[in-house]
């Protein structure tokens, strides 16, 4: 039986799924000869680990409890009863898990999982790659750092995944990957990265004031607590920084050209959430709509999408041919069209949810499960 | 520098494009630390190996002149000079190969490369996994054989791939291992798996007379010399029971419902090419008019799709919305839908081209690299 011994990162919503599944495949894993044994589980405050991680894991039980605490909003420094498993806290996190890469790493081999939303774990991300453990991400934070910290993380491109950074777990890094393995160079990827931009856009297309449809879908729990955090592109521009890195393109965030949705006098730190909704959002109607109506004039429509061609990436509004995959795209989808030499005139592309915990986290264990080969 | 050596069977359009791009990538393969040696290649009838498979390989001058005799219409058995090489004939030939995989396989590690069309190619691949030969396929045949067979092939999942033998390059086997992987459990696929049917689809569907439409498709030669190779849907089927297995389902070919596009009394024992193209083929245009007559008035389109659910597998016309996935293709890409708990609503889309040699080949090299960590 193959063991993948890792250190989990994480505990919100998709940290949590992903014990779960990761529990729940237990009989399927065990049929494919492989066992995933969770040493570790950390949130930004507190580590429960196994006391000692060559012999031990946490089982099922344990790995249960810390879901139903977190799931309660309690910390994991209230777990006392869990056996054998060390409760350490916050100023001991980064410390205790380097020794843990450092013991595993290059003996048993090592996967540290993150899924957080932090940049926290790069401080030990970082020296982990250095100790040969391998790296599955979640997190966007951590590749969309600094070329130097992107560089360290990737320079052992086979001990490291990160599907679930772009589209959730649509296949589309792995896709991606196959692709430049296979000497087919990837000219230019267009694609719908934000289900709520583009749910946005398809219902203003039909008509509807911008303003209303933003509403609707802040009521509707499709965006942040603050839509603006949708509306300013900036998590659209990680991901496309994600996939431009994976192309070879040496950038920053800074060289992302981001059109955001709203103007700078409508800022969060000049107006309230609610001040926008009722009365910011407003005003950007008209603008939108006569968008629509010159794209229309053209036989085209309007996505919102991230353009990674020729060393730039950029993220905003396109007009594009209505008859195109994304001039298609309809709802809350994520959709790429990526073109290379093998897929010139015609894109291949890549369509479905691309959020969400469940798939999120689903993506994430086909990495894990996907580095498989390379532990004893 | 990891080696992965490997021996390709057959040297048609496939195996001559992946030797192409295995050269022209070796600068990018090198720079990911991975040589392939090519330690032998063989068509049906005769086989050009390196004398040494441990220390020597076919070398890029050698590989140039199998390509270009093989181009030529030529046997390998026509290369005398080839320095170090022997050649070896058609009767021979499965018993070196095997002799190289028992020599590579539990040393160095080897991989069976078949871009065959032929079902004689099992005879080495059998073997060759039980001395823990990797197997990387576009050659449908061996997955298509007996369960037997097939059970024998996939028995080390992790040695072997095969994207290549669905959509060509498109990553639809690498998606679906994916999906499986993570414990998601995939309950229904359904998709275009024929480039010309789809085409044929897409034009009757503008109105015009399928036999004018099929006959179109063979001048431009989009279809296969005599056209009832596609139109018989064999090939769809082929592609259904390879994604059908994938999904656990115990079926052999004779299990598939396959709707054949003409009748019993046009099968070319019966009727010459010649014949059904110029009297067969119009008698079947009025049936196919009048179903798309009768599919448009439910609001509905005709599509040529494999359907897998529900343990069975179905190759045939079907009735789609209009504005799903399958509905919305046009033209010769291959779609495919892939429904699983994650994906259940909306499904997880694949689209692009599903033929050609170039993207045929980019699959089989991408595979291979994706065993580079079962090699030492």
């Amino acid at each position: 039986m193959k063991k993948i011994p890792l250190l989990l990162m994480g505990c919100g919503g998709v940290g949590r799924k992903l014990i779960h599944h990761i529990v729940s495949c237990r009989p399927l894993h065990s049929k494919q000869g492989v066992r995933l044994r969770v040493v570790g589980v950390c949130d930004s405050k507190s580590m429960v680990v196994a006391s000692d991680v060559f012999t031990e894991e946490l089982d099922d039980e344990c790995l249960a409890k810390i879901c139903k605490a977190k799931s309660n909003g309690s910390s994991l420094l209230s777990l006392s009863s869990l056996g054998a498993c060390q409760v350490v806290s916050s100023q001991e996190i980064a410390r205790k898990a380097i020794d843990i890469a450092a013991l595993l790493g290059k003996s048993t081999g090592f996967a540290l999982v993150d899924c957080s939303a932090s940049d926290e774990t790069i401080a030990v991300l970082s020296p982990g790659v250095d100790m040969g453990c391998c790296v599955v991400l979640a997190n966007k934070k951590p590749l969309t750092s600094s070329i130097e910290v992107y560089d360290k993380l990737v320079s052992q491109p086979r001990r490291i995944r990160h599907e679930s950074t772009v589209g959730a777990g649509l296949p589309v890094i792995a896709s991606l990957s196959r692709i430049i393995s296979s000497g087919d160079p990837v000219y230019r990827i267009i694609g719908c990265l934000s289900g709520t931009l583009g749910y946005v856009m398809s219902e203003v297309e039909k008509g509807k004031p911008f303003s209303q449809v933003v509403n609707g879908a802040k009521s509707l729990g499709y965006t942040e607590p603050d839509p603006r955090d949708d509306l300013s592109g900036m998590d659209v521009a990680r991901k496309g920084l994600i996939l431009a890195r994976l192309l070879g393109y040496r950038l920053d965030m800074v060289d992302i050209k981001v059109e955001s949705l709203y103007p700078p006098e409508m800022q969060p730190d000049v107006m309230s959430v609610e001040d926008f909704l009722v009365n910011g959002l407003p005003l950007l109607d008209k603008d939108i709509e006569d968008r629509i109506t010159k794209a229309s004039s053209n036989g085209n429509v309007l996505r919102y999408v991230c353009l990674i061609e020729n060393s730039r990436c950029e993220v905003g509004i396109q007009e594009l041919p209505k008859d195109s995959p994304l001039g298609r795209l309809r709802g809350s989808d994520n959709l790429l069209e990526i073109y290379s030499r093998c897929y010139k005139e015609k894109a291949l592309v890549i369509q479905g949810a691309g959020a969400g915990n469940d798939t999120t986290a689903a993506g994430v264990l086909a990495d894990i499960l996907d580095i498989q080969d390379l532990f004893s």
